[in-house]
């Protein structure tokens, strides 16, 4: 008999099935008892009736614990009320008894989680939380995919730094010196769209930062996309595309996820309208008028990111920042050169920046005269300047920080739930 | 108008279009020019004719170089004889002249491509490869997705090594002391699949081995994946159906790519058939059979592995290896307990092993006891055996090496043209 998963019990109605899982929980009242079974795919009630099975079985049943593993018989029955499916049983093999399991129904504290972060991922949330994040990886390369863009790995050892050197982890390097592990695979796709047209990289970036936020690991996954001939305006619309898929597909695919999480789905569905474009500017001008005391120049706090969407139903484009906040490599904007064809997205209902999108700069000598004022070590980027010197043609990027995106569509604050094994600054364990 | 791509040439043929793209190569003859156009998507020739352009357009032409990059209109039109589009240039806007290309026709020695291995990507071989390794990446996906394994991203910093310490690069944690760089992420997803049943981790794994073979990088890829109540037989099955799938989509996406590497199809094809299994032991008998002078006890050689599969058209599983050298975490088999439920996935045409598999072992006490033996870190690993004591089930496991895969697909034995920028002992440039 082949083993059915539990998602699919819907089209074995009234049918002998075989499933093997585990024992999320249990409660018994005289004859009959009853267990939550899950197996990965989902979760479902089973019914043992002492008056329907064999003693034996009857007798093999009372051994069972919470989180025992367990094959199991039964026929499909329909809740008659509700759209649920329950098994009735009929055979069971016991695989191994569970000793009592450290995670129960109290409340642990973060610290005991983490540290059983390898149980705790048995928990539903936790369970419901890495299947929208599948949900989300699947949904960009789809989008990118059906965009043309190709997947090139950028490297994690690098000998340079993409942005400052402060807070890298370091790493010897046989006899070539120190390595650092990546923070951004941006500049190494920017040279693969010479090749390929359009690119993306989706792997673990790293900031040995030393802040202790609800929004900061220390290791977390990017994906960064860049697109030849490519200008700042047609960006945001792929990057709006992006978010967009991402959002329907999770819709489409999590259902009984984001039940589990409480997920406000009615406030995702608001985002599927045009985004919201403001210039850095303006945004500067309506956080100062909803009470912020931000000032031009500076970037945007969590709070101000928070009021910039109470009242939108849909992300905002905040675009055209000044230099001195931007990275080097942006493209100046030719009407202003004080501030750059670049973009972040702040995602609605407060969860933050999830990307940030620019136009590079093209143009050899703005390039260059930038890097020196900025003063980093233009031996270590003459690769980078070669791509200026070569068939330099306008192209653009954008980085959608993965944990943050799955934090969003989850309506998960802390950050750490939405990667499998978090890292943070007191974190390495398991 | 909407630019086109090169890919896309014939649904527009007698049509006029607007391409992006560069100037790969150029002849002249007279009152005609030929370019080779490329634009990432694929090659076409431009014909420019003094007599059917403006005079201006005709000047603009004189100056473009190698690798210039320019935007072009023209028409569709087809090969006389072959299957073959090319456009006839009514149009031309130069985005930049090229500075002389320094990658030309020449042979250049390998130090020189890899220094220069931003504008090495370019070249037609390279630009193959990077296509044909995004069909892999995407095949592994389609092929997980359909059979129920969801991504789980497991920790690159972790705080112990999973096969092994002596080829760890280490990082500075904070004051938690060193992280070691992951060479596997197997035991993470073994944890997750108590959660979700059946998953995968696809992500750069590290290796700091001072050999300077032409299958060894310090960084490379693997893609992991692991099931719940999956025996060894059923993994062997999952395994071929994943390689399968992976030649497939090759064959059937890149046709054009396989032709410029010249790659014999052929063979590709012959692999569609039932894979092989021999034991470890009839292994070595059959290669000493050959000529190699392999003892029981050894891993296979580069060499043993291209005799093993020279008279197979199929790739061959090498299984139930002797527990010595194999890693700890494999199932003991009941029927021998010397050698471990495990299996090597050895590619034809001496492209090597591809696969390493294994069912798990599952048992809290044979398994603590293999680690004691092993002198393994116990306090360490505690929540890796914690998932033999609660809960535990049957289950296996493998690993696909990306690179090597992409060399097999591709017809290339050094494994360091099949990932974008490669990381060697000696090389951590670009």
């Amino acid at each position: 008999m082949e083993q059915v998963f539990v998602k699919d019990l819907k089209q074995h109605l009234d049918k002998e099935v075989l499933l093997k899982g585990w024992i999320y929980n249990l409660r018994s009242s005289g004859k009959i008892m009853f267990w939550q079974f899950r197996d990965g795919t989902s979760v479902m009630q089973v019914v043992v009736s002492q008056d329907e099975v064999d003693e034996k079985i009857w007798e093999e049943a009372q051994k069972v614990t919470i989180e025992s593993s367990v094959v199991i018989k039964g026929k499909v029955t329909k809740h008659p009320k509700k759209e649920e499916y329950e098994v009735q049983l009929s055979g069971l093999t016991i695989v191994q008894i569970s000793e009592e399991y450290p995670i129960g129904k109290k409340e642990h504290g973060p610290d005991f989680l983490l540290t059983n972060r390898h149980l705790w991922l048995r928990s539903p949330r936790q369970w419901a939380i890495q299947r929208v994040r599948n949900v989300v990886i699947n949904a960009m390369y789809e989008y990118l995919n059906n965009k043309g863009f190709i997947k090139i790995d950028a490297p994690i050892l690098t000998p340079n730094a993409c942005e400052g050197t402060t807070t890298l982890f370091e790493v010897d390097y046989f006899d070539q010196g120190k390595a650092y592990l990546s923070q951004s695979g941006q500049l190494y796709i920017e040279a693969a769209i010479f090749s390929v047209g359009r690119c993306f990289d989706f792997g673990p970036t790293f900031r040995a930062e030393k802040s202790k936020t609800r929004r900061h690991l220390t290791e977390f996954w990017m994906m960064d996309a860049e697109a030849a001939f490519v200008e700042h305006e047609e960006s945001m619309k792929i990057q709006e595309g992006n978010i967009r898929h991402i959002i329907r597909k999770v819709l489409a695919e999590c259902d009984l996820e984001l039940d589990i999480l409480k997920r406000d789905k009615e406030a995702l569905k608001r985002t599927d309208n045009e985004f919201k474009i403001m210039t850095y500017h303006d945004t500067i001008e309506f956080l100062r008028s909803k009470g912020s005391d931000i000032k031009v120049g500076e970037d945007l706090g969590a709070d101000d990111e928070t009021i910039l969407t109470a009242e939108s139903d849909v992300p905002v484009f905040v675009e055209k920042w000044p230099k001195e906040i931007k990275a080097f490599y942006m493209k100046q904007d030719p009407e202003n050169p004080a501030v750059y064809k670049c973009s972040d997205l702040v995602a609605t209902e407060g969860y933050g920046e999830v990307i940030g999108g620019s136009q590079r700069e093209d143009d050899y000598d703005l390039l260059l005269e930038r890097m020196k004022k900025e003063k980093l070590p233009i031996a270590d980027y003459q690769w980078y300047l070669d791509l200026r010197r070569y068939g330099s043609v306008p192209h653009s990027g954008y980085g959608i920080g993965l944990e943050r995106t799955v934090g969003w569509m989850c309506g998960i604050r802390h950050i750490r739930e939405t990667i499998p094994f978090p890292r943070m600054i007191s974190r390495i364990y398991p």
